[in-house]
């Protein structure tokens, strides 16, 4: 049975695990970025004094063979009084790290409450501030700030967190034990870099057999990675990762007039990612989306999300294809 | 396989069905009181317009068959923030009832997941405010307003719903297939006649060839029933029954000083219930908890909770004896 890795936060790895759960024979682990400091999570975070709920009930969810009805409880948000924004899934998280008194037991009694296939561990049990040092020496401090920051205007030096987070030994065994480890796709500095930046998770990488898959996004961030084109991302993403990545996947279904008018209304220019690289590594494959995602009336609490997306299935199929071919 | 239903709200429910819910071989309903309006239940019910829950998750929670971990985690009460006071599993049964559009079915998808042995189900699917008319024909309006008002300072002329409550159709339907029916023991104005007033409700007792136990409350509520007996009890219920009951549940196992002492301090005098019937009807067994039941500390929105307890398995075995006796 192989033993797939899926590293990266929220949005993306639900895409990622909605898809991988649909293939048979194989095991599933979610190493999920513990960064996340905005929206509900974020006011749970600062009430609660609790880790962040919401990129770990994404995976959940993702993973949960419960009932419809279920995995929709999950990801309810109240639309009134002192609830209002809070998705009933980060509620239920952070009442279970309380009553464990720790997030990752927490999310093991979730996981069996919700019937999960595979296991979703949080890349770290300590409180993660992500913290960004740019080039003029200014710091940007906590996920949902640097989210919202031009980090390219001036230009990053350095990415790292706030005192000690280290690797969960689960994210460890999790990653020296994987076949293949898929990089996200995701939010590339605000969910994906965060589990790289871990202490720990680069030595377990470059100790595993595993082969890294790493999906190209699909579009750019406005102010963090405008302008990149694929080889941006490769080279950039190896360049943390201090080793060359096994498999890299594009997408060639270009997005609809409709998708472009939308995302570029929202995010502005830039923001196509140019496929610009030839290299025997690279598999190109339709794996878009017809969906066009859109904020819900209850995401009350700020917290941008996509708008043109990978679609799990087509995702998952190219996936397939590579486990069965090499 | 003998159906047991239970009558009732709260505290007093979970006691009896706690117990219940150790004998083997019976089929257990809890018909479970509409009207709580106070503390966690009735900011949900203001804020969010949904049906109480408070009463309803203690039963799901006597009767779940999940981990002890998953049944703490339904009672949980947060301390801080916005949640500051709500218990996690009435948040649950709010957003249920929210995601399946109504709080039957909200129910029923909870029962689902925390592996519910029997069935919970409320008096009525109606929103219920409870009123009561003293008879200076001055009129307190709601059941958390109720529980605080002293009644017998004027006297009770008439207790109804404002606005059309009818017997849900699962709870008449548990009612006319009962074999028993254990009505109480409880919170007489505020979780035990609330049931009995709901249009419906005596018409399917009458109708019911079950055989009615009446469990008599451990101690009278200050301002309430402060200063009743037994025989009071018994009298007043079987009003509003307007039916005779089967079987009168006394205990006669007296409570340590330190109980009266406290109970006394919390709640004045008058509150022993003095046993003055003779009666064929009547079993008496020693029924105590020795258990000093204190309000918790996170139990921040303020709801007053019973500090003499019937013990469950005391209760049980006497119910279980009745059972195969009868």
């Amino acid at each position: 049975m192989k033993k797939i890795v899926t590293v990266g936060g929220g949005t993306g790895s639900f895409t990622v695990l909605s898809g991988l759960k649909t293939i048979p024979n194989i095991s599933i682990t979610a190493v999920v970025s513990m960064a996340d400091d905005g929206g509900s999570t974020g006011v749970l975070r600062d009430q609660l004094g609790v880790l962040p709920p919401g990129d770990v009930r994404q995976c959940l969810v993702a993973l949960s063979e419960h009932s419809d009805v279920v995995r929709e409880l999950m990801n309810y948000r109240f639309s009134d009084g002192a609830l209002s924004g809070h998705s009933f899934g980060n509620i239920f998280l952070a009442a279970l790290e309380k009553v464990t008194g720790n997030f990752k037991d927490g999310v093991e009694v979730a996981s069996e409450i919700l019937k999960v296939n595979g296991a979703v561990v949080p890349v770290t049990n300590n409180k993660a501030i992500l913290s960004i040092v740019l080039k003029d020496k200014s710091t940007v401090e906590g996920e949902d700030k640097i989210n919202n920051t031009d980090l390219q205007k001036v230009g990053i030096e350095d990415m790292h967190y706030n005192g000690g987070v280290a690797l969960n030994e689960s994210a460890e065994k999790a990653l020296l034990e994987a076949d293949y480890i898929i990089l996200g796709p995701g939010n590339y500095y605000c969910s994906v870099l965060p589990n790289l930046i871990v202490k720990g998770f680069t030595e377990a990488i470059l100790s595993s057999k595993a082969k890294i898959i790493l999906p190209i996004n699909l579009t750019n961030k406005q102010g963090h990675t405008q302008n990149w084109n694929v080889s941006d991302y490769v080279a950039d993403i190896e360049r943390y990762l201090n080793k060359k990545v096994d498999i890299i996947l594009i997408n060639n279904e270009p997005p609809t007039k409709e998708q472009i008018d939308i995302y570029n209304l929202k995010e502005g220019s830039g923001i196509s990612v140019q496929d610009d690289m030839n290299d025997g590594r690279i598999i190109r494959e339709p794996m878009l989306s017809s969906l066009i995602h859109e904020q819900t009336k209850e995401d009350v609490i700020p917290a941008v999300r996509g708008f043109i997306r990978h679609d799990s299935m087509k995702l998952a199929k190219c996936i397939n294809n590579l486990i069965n071919n090499n």
